[in-house]
């Protein structure tokens, strides 16, 4: 079966595996990105690492198709990475050509939240959709958006930066340089944040009070929450408002069929999800209401971008990106 | 030459007009829709303006190809208008079936905001773009999008409402029954309501505060804006800046090549164009900056979608509607 080896870059691992065309994937490895101070070593380590899969594929006789990459902060015209928060690029690195030239097979190039939305399109809840939008929650949030069938790529490739929407132009501080980005709120970092703004909001005791901000995660908050604190349950609260609130302002733009929320985030469920789809509902316009659904990913937290990276190769015919 | 009857229906006149596919405009009518209580009586004046148009193409020989219409809140999939703000149709009024059946001419219905960002890429300053927005800032504020080449639709037909993107949940009162909505803000009405917000809030003398809120428009406060009114000048700053601000939100998700500012409000040149362009500047994402033109429409404030409602007669080959 065509099979195709996908590379999943982002802050913390680089994913890689083999994916085939119905989406089973094969033969995993990793890369600790962090762990790479240099561009030399982050390349030499995942030059290896594909080594490692296209012996297994040798190996297994599959019929390797081409390698499929996603990354942020990537440009997809150019097949360059650059800029990347956690990644150990400054300058442009011209990633799909020395891929390409290395291993002699067609490279392809994907933002990694675009690699998302189409592995939701050709794996997951979206398989019927033609129109929907992904929000990946993870360190930051990242967004993939399919209008009529088309991954929506912007005039130079820099499109779907929905973390980057404001939220407060006087708000906290992003790492892009602004305040108030979306994901200053709505991420695995931004609901610590939240949560440390309520520590110093409220008065109830929580177990939160006795870890640093330095060491807490968002899954603390959710371990929390199932166990009733109501400090890390009013964060999710506010969080999943936040959300909705800008959600109605992707859905009147584009009118999706459906908003999907992916990631370590969104995978608490309800806790999330319950008010962010009550925030939809609440400020939806009336003309639009209901119409929009508030889904969870299908795909789990980590596979829709190593699945969806595979796509510009084994899925030619059916990704249009635009 | 190839020429259709084009039509534009707004809240206070629907356009008419023999419109050829080089944009020449000829033989205009119009029909007030305010005089129109009943939907029998507007539908009557409309099929009373389209056959004086037909006449007159029978005279001059034109080739007649049909009949675009342009309007507002429509449901470009089913032909139908419904609940438009100051038009008289309640329940869905099948337009495109009742025009095609009268006229026995191919009859397309296009949202108004679509058909001047349709008119813009035809004849004016789109003309080399595939990825921008239109925006008319009117009564309401109206948005037209285009993504590699087609008008965004949405799932049904209801996407491109920025007008409804929200400011602040909690904030004016809009006419579709929520708070906060752009429009409230950026808008000739809108641009209004912040005259009397400010004349609240300062204490310069003004030409304004001698006439009521009722008799108060967007262009008495252009006047006294050249004439140098304080407060007139502050309400388009601040029109400006929140428009600024909400546009980067657009530039982020879709990055377009530019976005285009069309409409009464938008022919106040740099009164309302340098604070919105200082305050693009100023917020929006560092990745994208500079990337983004804000430009005045090249069609003037009124023929752009009228230009463009004819479109989807006159230039199939062209005009992909997603």
């Amino acid at each position: 079966m065509a099979t195709a080896v996908s590379i999943d870059i982002g802050g913390t691992q680089a994913k890689l595996a083999l994916v085939d065309e119905q989406g089973a994937i094969s033969a995993r490895r990793h890369l600790d990105t962090r762990a790479c101070r240099k561009l030399e070593e982050f390349v030499a380590g995942l030059f290896a690492e594909v080594e490692f899969l296209l012996r297994e594929a040798g190996r297994t006789s599959v019929d390797l198709e081409g390698i499929g990459i996603g990354a942020p902060s990537c440009n997809e015209f150019e097949g360059t990475i650059a800029r990347a928060a956690n990644l150990p690029f400054d300058a442009p690195y011209p990633i799909r050509h020395e891929v390409e030239s290395r291993f002699r097979l067609p490279t392809r190039l994907i933002k990694d939240s675009s690699a998302a939305a189409l592995g939701e399109h050709l794996f997951g809840g979206a398989r019927d959709m033609t129109h929907f939008i992904l929000l990946t929650l993870g360190t930051g949030l990242g967004s993939g958006v399919m209008v009529d069938g088309r991954i929506v790529r912007g005039g130079t490739g820099l499109a779907s930066e929905f973390g980057h929407s404001l939220v407060d132009p006087a708000g906290r501080e992003c790492g892009c340089g602004r305040r108030g980005c979306l994901e200053t709120y709505v991420s695995a970092t931004g609901i610590v944040r939240t949560a440390f703004a309520l520590m110093a909001e409220m008065k109830a005791d929580s177990p939160l009070r006795r870890r640093p901000f330095a060491e807490m995660t968002a899954e603390h908050l959710f371990e929390a929450a199932r166990a009733g604190d109501p400090i890390s349950r009013e964060a999710f609260a506010r969080t999943g408002r936040t959300l909705g609130i800008k959600i109605t302002d992707l859905i009147v733009a584009l009118e999706p069929q459906a908003i999907f929320l992916s990631g370590g985030l969104a995978t608490s469920g309800d806790l999330l999800l319950a008010p962010t789809l009550a925030a939809v509902r609440q400020h939806e316009l009336p003309l639009l209401k209901n119409k929009v659904q508030i889904l969870q990913s299908e795909l789990g937290a980590h596979d829709a971008a190593l699945l969806g990276a595979a796509a510009p190769i084994l899925h030619q015919q059916k990704v249009t990106l635009s």
